[in-house]
C-alpha cells in the first residue's frame, strides 16, 4: 500500500520521552497501584449512568450486558490487547523491567524513519517478557480503560443486537482495536510521533483517554446503530429529555465516576515516575472540568424546560470528565472549568442532534457523552495548553521549544514568556481524531454489518 | 469597633507552627492527594443520607439540588473562597511554594499583636501566588469540605425555599463563610492563635471539621429554618421515628462516608507532612467513633421503639464520624469509641428536641447530626486530648508545655506522665464554638431573610 | 490432653518469618493505611449483594443487621479479639514498635517446641504494647475482615434466630473465633508453622483471609443452619434461581467488593514492608480471579436456564474475589483466571447441593459463596503456586528451598526452574482448612443450638 509494500517487521526504536519514563524504581508502583484501585469505579460509574437513565426493566439487562463486556474485555486484553499495545514498549522505555517487550510492528520501509511503529507483538498473555512487576502494573493501569471502552458501545447498542454479537464486539475492541489505538499513542507508535516525524506540536497527546476510551468507544457506538439500522417511525418518542426512572443510582454513578477519575489520572505507572508532572494540579482540574460540565448541563435544561434534570447533570459531569481527559496536567485550572463547561454545554446540543435530526436511537447517549466530549477534550488542548508543563513530551523539546527553555506542551493561550503553538499542535491533535474516528466508524460498521448478517442467516437457514 | 477603627490592612506574620507546616516537600504530595480523591466520597454519602430519608418523590429533588450545590460551591470557592481562606498562608507556613500567598488582613491595629488575622486577600481564581502545586494540592483538599458545609443547609431546607435561594446560599457559604471561619482555624488567623495571644491551651483546634463544616453547616440550616418560618400545625406529623423509603441507599451512605472520612483525615498536605501526627491512630479513632455512633444510634431506637431504625442507625454513623473529627488525633482508641458513642446518643435526643419541642422541620436532620454533633466534639476535644499528641500545635509549647517535654493537646483525661489542661483548653473550644455559632446564624437569618422578602416581592410585584 | 497437661503458659519465640517482618518503618504506614481505608468496601459490597438477593421486605432488615454486626465485631475485637491475635506477633517481628506484644500462650509443654502457639494474652483495648503507631495500623487493616467475618453468617441467618442470638454471635466470632484462628495464621501460631515443625511445606498459607475470613465465615453459617433446624417441607421453593429483586444494588456491589480487595491485598502493614512481594502482580490476579468467576457463573446460568442471571454473576465475582486471597502473590495471571473460574463453576453447583439436595435454607448464599470458594482458593494455593515469589515465607527457606537458591512458596505447576511441592504444600494446607472447619462448625454448632434453647425457655418461662 506504502512504500513498503513487504510489510516487514521492522524494530522501531523510537523512544516516545526519556522524560516521561525516566526513574520509576519498584518503590513508585505503590502510588499507580492504589490509584488504579479507584479507577475501577470508573465501569462502576458509567454502569450505574447509563442504567439510571433506562426504564426499570431495561436497567438490569443494560447493567448485565456492562458485566459481561467488563470480563469479557479483561479476558481479550489479557490474551492479546496487552501484546499488541505494549509489545514495544522496551523500545522507548528506560525502565529496565520492561526491556522484554521490544517488538513493535510497522507496515513502513525503515528508509520511511523509526517512529512508525503500529503494532506491538510481544507480552501475549502476559507472558514472555511481560512478566516484571512494571509490566504488571501497567497492565492493571489500562484494565479500567479497557474495560470502559467496551461498554460504552454495548450499553447503548444492548437491544439493538444479538448479545452473541455484543459479546464478539466487546472482544474485538479489547483485544484488537483498543490496544491498536493505544499503541499509536502511548505504546511508541506513530501518533505520538507526529511532533518528532513531522514536526506537529509535541505529537498527538491524549493524557488519560479522551481519544483512546471515548472518542473511540462513542465512534463504535455510532457505527454499530448505523450498521443496525436507523431507527423507524414508530418507536420514535416526543422530542423531550430522557425519562428518568432510577435517578439517585444514576447520581451516585455520576459521582462515584469523579472518585474513579481522580484514581486514573494517577494510575498510570509511566507517567506517575514523571517528575514534571504536577498531580495536584491535575486533581484540581478535573474536579473543575466535571464541576463544570454538570452545572452547564444542569442550567441548559433549567433554562429549556423550567426544570434541573437529574439524568442531563449527572451526564454532564460525566462529559466534563472525558472533555479533561485530553489535557489534564497541560492547561490552568481556569481552562480545565471552561472545557468541562463547554463539554456540558455540547452534551445537550449533540443529544438532540443525534436523537431528533439524525434520528440515530442512542439511549445510553454514548454519542454526545463519550465520542463529542472526547473530540472536544482533544482539540481543548491545542487551545488551552499553556506551556508550563510537559516539557520533553513524546521526546519533543526536552532542551527548549519554540526557541524557550523549559516550555512544554503549548496551545494559544500560553502563560506569559512563552511562546504559542496553535497551528501545528492542533494539526497533530486533528490528525490523531480522524484517525480514530476513521478506524472506529469503519471497523464497527464492518462488524457489526457482518455479524448481523451472520446471525440472520442463521437464525434462519431456509425459508 | 475595636481600637483600630480605621480597619487597617495589617499583613500579620503569625506562624501557627511551624511543626505543623515543616519538611513537606513535592513528594509528599502523593498520600493527601490520593486520600483526598477518597474524601469526595463524603458528599455523595450525605447526598444519599439525606435522600434515603425520604419519600421517593422528594429524594430525587434533594439529591438534585445536593448536585447543584456541589458545583455552585466549587466555583465559589475557586473564584473567591481559597483566596479568603488561605491568602495569607504563606505567612504562617515554611513551604517555599506557598510564599506568594502573604496577604492577610485584620481588623485590628498592630499594637494588638500579630495573631488577629481575618481574612486572606490573595489567590482568587488560583491565579497570582496560587498557582504551584502545593496551593493546588491544599485547594482540593479543602473541596470535599467546602462542598460539604454547602449541602448540609441545603439538603435540609431544600422545599422552604425557592431554587434560587438556594443556590445563591451555596454560593455564599462556599465563597465567604466556610472560607472566613476556615481562615480563622486554618488559615493562620485568630482562633488558632487563641494559645498564643491569650494563653487559652493550643488555641481552638478543629482537625478535620467539627466546627469549620459541621457545626457551621447545622448552625446555617437552624439560621434558615428560623428565618423561613417554623412549622405550621397542620403539617405537624405525629411523633415518631422519620420514615424510611431508601433505606438501604441510607445504609450505603453512610458506609460510603466512613471510606470517605478516612480519606479526607489523611487529604491535607499541611497536616501529612508533620512527622508526629499517628497517621493510624486517626484512622482507627475514625471507625471507633463511626461504630459507637451507629451502636448507639441503633440501639436507642431498639429500646424506644422496639425495632431498630435503619435511618437512625446510618445518622447515627455520620454523627460518630462528624463528632470525632475535632479531636481524631489527640485522643486515644477508647475515648474515641465514646465520643462516638455520645454523638450517637445526643443523635436522636437532637432529632427529638427540633422535631418536637422547638417545632422546626429539619427533614435531614442537619442541626442534630451535623451541628450537635461537631459541638460535642469540638468540646470533647478539651476533656480527652491525652498529651501523647500534637506538640508545638499552634505553634504553643513546642519546646515543652505546662513544664513537660513532649506534652502535645491535652484536655482533662491525660496520659500518665502529663499534665491536665482542663479550663483553658475548654475556654478556647468554647470561644471557638461561640464564634462559629453567632457567625453562621447570624448570616443564615439575615440572608434568607431577606432574600425570601426580596423573592416576594419580586414574585408579587404589585397586587 | 496432649503432652503438658499443665497447660503451661509459654512464650514462644518462633519467629514467623523476618523477611516479611523487615524493614518496616513508620513512613511505610501510609500505603496500608490508604489501602485499607478502601478494603472498608467490602462489608458495604457484601451487604448489597446479600440485600440486593432478597425480596424487597427482606432486603432492609438483612442490611440493618449487617450494620450492627459491622459494629458490634468492632466492639468485641477491640476489646479482645486484637490481643488473641496479635498479643505475641512482637516475638516474631523485628518491628521495634511491636516489642509490646509478647505475650504467646501455647497449651503444649516447651518440649514440643517453640511454635506451637494458640493464643495471644496482650493488647486488650489497644492499651499495654498495643499503643503504638504500628499496632494501631495492625488493628485497622484487620477492620474489615473482622467485619466481613462476622458479617457474612449474619447475612445468611437472620430470619432463623432471634437478632439478640445473632448479635451475640458476631461479638463472639469477632472476639473469640476469627482472633484464635487469625492467631494460627497470621498472629505466629501454630498453623504458620507447620513448615518449620512438621516440614510441611511453608506451612499453612492464607495470604488475605481465603481460609481465616471466608472458609471460617462460611463454615459458621452451616453450623449455625444446621443448629437451628433444616428446612421444612413447606416452605420450600420450587427449583429455580434465587429471586431477583434489587439487581442493581447486587452489581453495585460486587464492583465495590472488586474496589475494595484490590484495597485490601496492601492493607496489611506486615506484608506491606516484605520487598519481595509483587504488588502489581497481586492486583492483577484479584482482577483476573473476579473476573474469571463472574464470566464462569454469568456463562453456567446462561447455558443453564438460558439467560444469563444477575445475582449469579455478581456472586461469581465474589467467589472469584474469595478464590484468590489465599494465593495472590503466589500464583501467575493464567492460574488466576483458573482459579477464578472454576470458583465461578462451583459456586452455581454449590447453591444447588446446598438448596434442593441437602435442602439447607441459605438466602445469602453463604456456605457455596463463601465457604467454598474459600476452601477451594487454600487448595489452589498447593496446585498453581509457581514458585517465584514468597522466599523464606513463614521463615521456611530463606536460604534456598528444595535445594533451590530463591525458590518461594511452591505447588504442583511451578515456573521453569524450581522444584515441584506438592505433596507436603497441599498437606499445610490440608490441616489448616480440616481445623478452620471443624472449629467453625462445632462452635457455631454449639454456640446456636444452647443460644436458641434459652432463648426458647426464655420466652415460653411456663405454660
Amino acid at each position: 500500500m506504502l512504500k513498503s509494500s513487504l510489510l516487514a517487521v521492522v524494530v522501531i526504536v523510537s523512544l516516545i520521552g526519556n522524560l516521561t519514563f525516566a526513574q520509576a524504581s519498584e518503590a513508585d508502583l505503590t502510588w499507580p497501584l492504589l490509584a488504579g484501585c479507584l479507577a475501577f469505579l470508573i465501569p462502576v460509574g458509567f454502569t450505574l449512568l447509563a442504567s439510571g437513565g433506562m426504564s426499570e426493566e431495561k436497567a438490569v439487562p443494560t447493567a448485565m450486558i456492562g458485566l459481561a463486556a467488563t470480563w469479557l474485555a479483561l479476558a481479550g486484553y489479557l490474551a492479546c490487547g496487552f501484546a499488541l499495545q505494549f509489545g514495544g514498549i522496551g523500545l522507548v522505555s528506560d525502565l529496565p523491567n520492561l526491556k522484554g517487550l521490544i517488538w513493535e510492528w510497522s507496515p513502513l520501509d525503515v528508509t520511511w524513519g523509526t517512529g512508525w511503529g503500529t503494532l506491538g507483538l510481544k507480552g501475549f498473555f502476559l507472558q514472555k517478557g511481560a512478566d516484571t512487576p512494571i509490566a504488571y502494573a501497567l497492565f492493571f493501569s489500562q484494565l479500567p480503560l479497557v474495560i470502559t471502552a467496551s461498554l460504552i458501545p454495548l450499553l447503548t447498542l444492548r437491544k439493538r443486537a444479538k448479545s452473541l454479537v455484543l459479546v464478539l464486539g466487546a472482544l474485538l475492541i479489547a483485544a484488537v482495536l483498543y490496544p491498536s489505538v493505544g499503541n499509536w499513542v502511548w505504546g511508541g507508535g506513530w501518533l505520538a510521533n507526529l511532533g518528532l516525524n513531522l514536526e506537529l506540536g509535541h505529537g498527538f497527546i491524549d493524557f488519560a483517554g479522551s481519544g483512546m476510551v471515548h472518542l473511540l468507544g462513542g465512534v463504535i457506538a455510532l457505527g454499530g446503530i448505523v450498521a443496525l439500522g436507523f431507527r423507524s417511525e414508530n418507536t420514535r418518542e416526543p422530542a423531550r429529555m430522557p425519562p428518568v426512572q432510577l435517578p439517585l443510582l444514576a447520581i451516585l454513578g455520576s459521582l462515584l465516576l469523579l472518585v474513579g477519575w481522580l484514581g486514573l489520572i494517577f494510575s498510570n505507572p509511566l507517567y506517575m515516575s514523571n517528575e514534571g508532572l504536577p498531580a495536584s494540579l491535575i486533581a484540581v482540574n478535573v474536579v473543575l472540568a466535571a464541576g463544570g460540565g454538570a452545572l452547564v448541563a444542569m442550567l441548559y435544561t433549567w433554562f429549556a424546560t423550567g426544570g434541573a434534570d437529574v439524568l442531563m447533570a449527572a451526564r454532564g459531569l460525566a462529559a466534563g470528565l472525558v472533555a479533561i481527559s485530553a489535557a489534564g496536567p497541560f492547561v490552568p485550572p481556569w481552562a480545565a472549568l471552561i472545557i468541562g463547561a463547554v463539554a456540558g454545554l455540547l452534551l445537550p446540543l449533540g443529544i438532540y442532534f443525534v436523537e431528533y435530526l439524525l434520528r440515530l436511537d442512542d439511549p445510553a447517549a454514548a454519542i454526545a457523552t463519550h465520542g463529542l466530549s472526547g473530540l472536544w477534550g482533544l482539540l481543548a488542548l491545542a487551545i488551552f495548553a499553556d506551556g508550563r508543563y510537559g516539557v520533553g513530551w513524546n521526546r519533543v523539546g526536552a532542551e527548549g521549544y519554540l526557541g524557550i527553555a523549559g516550555q512544554g506542551v503549548s496551545g494559544y493561550f500560553v502563560a506569559p514568556g512563552f511562546q504559542l503553538d496553535l497551528p501545528n499542535q492542533l494539526y497533530a491533535q486533528v490528525v490523531g481524531i480522524a484517525t480514530i474516528t476513521i478506524v472506529a466508524f469503519v471497523s464497527a460498521w464492518a462488524f457489526f454489518k457482518i455479524l448481523n448478517l451472520i446471525v440472520k442467516a442463521w437464525t434462519k437457514p431456509s425459508v
